[in-house]
């Protein structure tokens, strides 16, 4: 007999069909001369009522097996459910438990369980009803990013994780090393002697593709990252991890203005699949999380986005009838408060802002005419501020050149990153997206850490 | 006017449909009066051949201009060519170049590079004909198997990168600091002080996900890995990367019979969806590469695998009639030249070896009754030899511990991982299967640096 998912069941399934399940008892209910059992397999967010019925074969032997936490296999008939919220359950013929788990010492028994208390218990915790839907949720925003970009012919483009460029995130990069670190080598002049390293230089973990990015879709048009990136960077909040997953996609002969249209049209995309692929768990997120993540789904999916310039932005936000903490300056960077006063509060749908001055961005995005803005653009969302940050590229020689001195740089170092600008050079451009910021997102929940398998964070590599 | 992709119009333009197209020169033949250029957008192995007439604005300037490696929007006619090879080609009535390819500086010129020189040139070789075949298998390999797994209801997890378990691959590892290498902090012992590194303990760069994707399966039941693990290993082989791509599914209430099951229809799933997807990249495979590649993949489409215990293939090398290298003799790890014995020689097609002797495999897969083997299992390919190794892994608690001690390993460590074991344990199995490896096969392109974009390996991680 063929196991069945429990999802499908709960669907679909219909009384008198013979099924096997195979799942984990979430929970146990005795009455006399019966018992229930909630079983779940991780398909779905609901469990399936199992009745067991004291003339079960070793039903007292069994019973006292079936505790939270064991695993079983149940064969049985459905049955129409006499109960309340659920249209069948499942008379069990026979039981077979696989494990048990000691009620005195399982760490998940029936209560809530604090997120703190439940991240020391990472390799239970996906067992738990809203972890479990945050990673299917996870799952199915992951599964509609690949799609959204194949569908439209992008090529998926496996950037380095390991890398020896520190031109981006200088001072936040963490080091990758196999030299002996009891007895570091050094030069004569008591630097440390890279050469002896794996790679014969300095090598860090790469906190973008962006760059290499670049480098295919001058090959291939329209490419897409989707990888791990990091960041060593000493922030316990409840934004930041060292390690995350990161969406970058990079269009040849593309503006500021196409650019703009692929972010929206992608969040819209990814926020209607995920409705669609698992309503159940976005409606328990909108019971029991944040009651607002279902109208901001909706909003996203049904809004064209607000595009504004910078300059319009500091305009609106020096005409507001509110005071802020930080000051509202041009050429100063937005701050989360005045990104979130324009997306929720002026516009109360997702904004767009381009051409960002010179001066707070980065030396690859491209100077607009009048040289005191670059086209950058960051899409600002309700309740949660930046979302996608992009760019048109610099496709300039020259100019990109001397944004690369001005900065300090050697352009030296990025002699590949040129030879794109000299041999065949178009329009570009493309953003990127913090896979883990958008299922926090989607999802309302309020820590990172808990929309990630297995976090890293300062001082916190377990598991 | 829409841009249109290449490899649309080759394959469905109409003779006098009005397109515009943009891309960069692969080649240009001057003639009298008139000119071709042939242009590619990386959509497609061919080009699209664009004529230019001396009518053309600015004609002479133009020619000049778009030389191999120049980037070009050319806007004209479809037109039914009369040259042999293709059926369509465009008569230019504007042509826009973006960017030149200075012909005395641009290393792509039309005439063969080896593999070696293009690696030097990482940024530029994905305009070649060959590595953008390869990218675009590559991209197809992927997609196809996300597919697979998502079609089957596994969920996609992303099991960390950077890890403080060192059980697997040992003196393989990579370190993650963020330590003052110039200064290490030392302990009084005179011990390296991890406690003040970045994670408050030592840090290394995963080699296998398989520990934590169990985790997952004992909350969802299926699900599968795919992303980047790592080896510092100093091999400058063909066949070695120090970061490359993995794919590990994993299955809650699986035997080994399953996971060899599961193996199966993968691999017969990925080979069938790259050739439906890549047909003209796959014939140049075949024609450039190796002459084997088609009939590999329909031999892998086509057959049932065969499936044999390591035992039975002990015994069928014993009575080979030909010399091997290595000594056959029961307890030896299956050599390479063993491997591809039986899959070439012998059965002509994949094999699937199982049950190999304990002592040759790892502590986490499940002992067989006789206590002499293990439910590992090994899919040998004509060719290329192993390309998949699994394992139902060892769910008993009492077993699991003292195969963790008998490999000088403290279980403590794991604790865990062995909570696993402790909870609701379930019999499971799953396999792990090198990306790269595959792509190799697929291609038939003899070197794994040539598969991946940008290559890490010992003393070598530019780009």
């Amino acid at each position: 007999m063929v196991t069945q998912r429990i999802v499908e069941l709960l669907r679909n399934g219909q009384p008198d069909e013979s099924v096997t399940i195979k799942g984990w008892v979430r929970t146990k209910r005795e009455l006399k001369g019966f018992a229930f059992i909630e079983v779940n397999d991780g398909s779905s967010m609901a469990n399936l009522q199992v009745v067991l019925n004291s003339d079960l074969p070793e039903y007292e032997a069994v019973l006292k097996q079936v505790n939270t936490g064991a695993s079983v296999e149940v064969t049985g008939v459905l049955v129409e459910s006499p109960a309340k919220g659920q249209r069948i359950e499942l008379k069990a013929s026979s039981v077979k438990v696989y494990g048990e788990a000691d009620p005195e010492k399982y760490p998940l028994q029936k209560k809530r369980h604090s997120f703190e208390f439940l991240r020391e218990i990472g390799h239970l915790r996906s067992r738990t009803n809203t972890l479990g839907a945050v990673f299917r949720v996870r799952n199915a925003c992951a599964n509609a990013i690949h799609q959204f970009f194949q569908e439209r012919e992008f090529l998926w483009v496996h950037t380095p994780i390991i890398t020896a460029s520190d031109c981006e995130g200088a001072g936040e990069l963490f080091t990758v090393t196999n030299l002996n670190l009891k007895d570091v080598p050094k030069t004569d002049n008591q630097e440390i002697d890279f050469s002896q390293d794996f790679f014969g230089r300095r090598a860090y973990l790469t906190v973008s593709g962006q760059l290499e990015a670049e480098v295919m879709a001058m090959a291939f048009s329209n490419v897409y990252t989707f990888g791990p990136t990091f960041r060593a960077e000493n922030s316990n909040t409840s934004r930041h991890l060292a390690e995350f997953w990161m969406v970058e996609p990079e269009m040849a002969f593309c503006d500021l203005q196409g650019d703009m249209d692929l972010a929206e049209e992608f969040l819209r995309y990814i926020f209607k699949s995920v409705l669609e692929k698992c309503p159940e768990d976005m409606e328990f997120f909108n019971q029991r999380i944040d009651n607002t993540v279902l109208a901001t789904a909706e909003n996203i999916i049904n809004n064209q986005f607000e595009r504004i310039t910078y300059t319009d932005a500091i305009a609106l936000l020096e005409k507001a009838d509110r005071k802020f903490e930080f000051p509202v300056e041009w050429g100063a960077d937005l701050q989360s408060e005045h990104e979130r006063y324009l997306a929720e509060e002026l516009f109360k749908k997702p904004v767009i802002v381009s051409n960002y001055p010179v001066g707070i961005k980065a030396f690859y995005m491209r100077l607009d005419d009048d040289e005191k803005t670059v086209s950058a653009m960051d899409v600002l969302a309700p309740k949660i501020g930046e979302i996608i940050g992009g760019s048109q590229r610099e496709e300039r020689l020259d100019v990109l050149e001397r944004r690369i001195k001005s900065q300090g740089m050697n352009p030296e170092d990025l002699w590949w990153y040129l030879d794109l600008r000299r041999y065949g050079t178009v329009p570009h451009a493309g953003f990127g997206l913090g896979f883990e910021r958008v299922v926090q997102f989607m999802t309302g929940m309020g820590n990172i850490r808990d929309v990630i398998p297995f976090p890293r964070t300062p001082l916190s590599a377990e598991f």
